[in-house]
């Protein structure tokens, strides 16, 4: 076990000592950073970009050297491994992933190829050489979609409001759903196994859309296949963290997936989660992003509250309830890190 | 009291005996009906539209006749009282409400002026129109956005995905907020009584916006006005229905606000919610709506199914998580309204 030189991240989730809250924040890597957009220009699209090993290793390093935070997560996409079974998109500039051949009817399902680690093998080596030049100095953070997330999109075919082609595949053919949802299960496993082997020190399954789903249907559909990823992924110490955005309501059945800890947005209260999960597993979040367009005084504000609510024990990695965006100010961001990393020593 | 003759939605709610559940729809009377879209052409404008007392009664009424629902909510819009204040807007397409004069500062308050009965006179005179059309057949729901909502919109501008700048504006001038939340609430209590004076039947008070706060945010800024108008609305036997969409997170304070009933979306628990209310309160709700973009098959599995959680018990009334889509089949909004009916029979 080779573990790297600041790894509070690591102890948190594990409910060691720690001196004071871990912190590093979702898409840290992204377009309110000017140093981010100045890679992403020299990249023609953003597939090229995350396809692209050495704009990838810096960009995935930026919030290191600007924000200072604990843990690195690799700069890529949730839909990156799809296009190895087949899927084909393209981002779009303001609208996001538009994909060509969208899953319309059961019978495409057939039609999706095996995965092949070769085909990300660029995910591997970033990760690599990210390790490599923080030379064991922060933990690297491996991620994916979850089976739900990633087939809803490719369903859809876009990001969707209401997930109305999605979930009517669901309700009409919920066996073929499932199977889909299955080989998903499957690609990923395979996919995390890769990223851990290539160096990743945790992983993380971003389910962004299984909370707009009925706890019944969430209990049905997108819990089994992340139980199976988790069940079947082969690791060492490296923990999984498993994040959905609207928590509230399924909460009880997504506290089962078999995670090391659980990534949750602002709409639920740390205090009851805490007394939920009773010191079994961790909990990551949950700054409602908003905060940050909010003056400094309010932004320490929040985050005393979060950490009060908390308690200042183990068991909690600071983040926001969702991914920062372009709009934001690098300097509110470095100011949230900074905070947390004063106001939570112990 | 002059009761309607049909009052299973009333009985519902005073969880007094009913023969089978009550349903009416929200957006009920909307673009997904052909009847309604030939309405729509008639009138410029959609404000025109919701100005115009004939069409809007006739918008009011077409569900009555095509759906054959337990309930007539007027055809209005959540924004109609904000004109009165000084606020000015116009609907545009597919964008939807966009404000001249949004606050943007403290300061703006100052101008907004006093709420005048007179500049919403049409909505009484929809509300008596459709009672002498309805020749008390059925109940009339009268209805207003919430506070927070209203707020958020008039800060915002326009819908938002995030909410960014009436929340920074609630972060960093939370007293100057809460005054304007306070202004509004008594707009409000002036607004339902008049509707009830007009011969409404119960209010819903929409507060579509307040679950993307935290549980704590909620409590400190969405819900105490929500509590002062259903404590100064004079009323009779009229009960208050209090809807929110992302409940989950909210539920237990939600349920403080003083309303007869709660409408709430799929993403709660039928079942659990009825356990936490204890027979105190009614419940609305709470089919996914997207499940009217399924098979009839599935339509009524869903059905039976939210029947089933509620336990065939008075107390409920049968209505979608959120409001109809443009997209849906007419067709298929008769069926569920018909399968409820069929399948709820005591």
């Amino acid at each position: 076990m080779n573990l790297p030189k600041n790894d509070l991240f690591l102890r948190a989730i594990r409910w060691e000592k720690v001196e004071r809250t871990p912190i590093w924040l979702m898409r840290q890597a992204g377009r309110y950073m000017p140093e981010y957009r100045k890679l992403r220009e020299k990249a023609r699209s953003f597939k090229n970009f995350y396809k692209n090993v050495e704009l990838s290793v810096k960009a995935s390093l930026l919030p290191k050297k600007i924000l200072g935070v604990d843990a690195i997560i690799i700069f890529s996409d949730i839909l990156t491994p799809l296009e190895s079974i087949g899927m084909k998109f393209d981002f779009i500039e303001k609208q996001g992933p538009v994909f060509e051949n969208p899953i319309n009817e059961p019978s495409d399902i057939d039609r999706l190829r095996e995965f092949n680690r070769e085909d990300v093998s660029f995910v591997g080596e970033i990760i690599k050489e990210v390790n490599t030049e923080l030379n064991r100095e922060l933990p690297v953070i491996g991620f994916c979609g979850a089976p739900f997330t990633l087939v809803a999109y490719m369903i859809e075919g876009r990001t969707s409001r209401d997930f109305k082609r999605a979930k009517s595949f669901m309700f009409n053919y919920p066996d073929k759903f499932k199977e889909l949802l299955d080989k998903l299960a499957d690609m990923l496993t395979d996919y995390i196994n890769f990223q851990i082997e290539s160096g990743a020190d945790a992983i993380q399954i971003f389910d962004s859309w299984a909370g707009y789903l009925t706890p019944d249907d969430y209990k049905e559909f997108a819990l089994p296949p992340i139980k199976k990823i988790i069940q079947n992924v082969k690791r060492d110490y490296q923990p999984i963290i498993h994040f959905t955005k609207g928590v509230a309501g399924i909460v009880d059945y997504m506290i089962t997936s078999g995670a090391d800890a659980y990534s949750v947005d602002w709409m639920i209260d740390l205090r009851v989660l805490k007394e939920k999960l009773n010191g079994s597993f961790a909990v990551q979040g949950n700054l409602d992003p908003t905060v940050l367009y909010a003056d400094k005084k309010v932004i320490r504000e929040k985050v005393l509250d979060i950490l009060n609510k908390w308690g200042m024990e183990s068991g909690h990695v600071f983040n926001l309830g969702h991914g920062l965006s372009p709009d934001m100010e690098e300097d509110k961001v470095k100011y949230l890190v900074d905070t947390v990393k004063e106001l939570s020593q112990r």
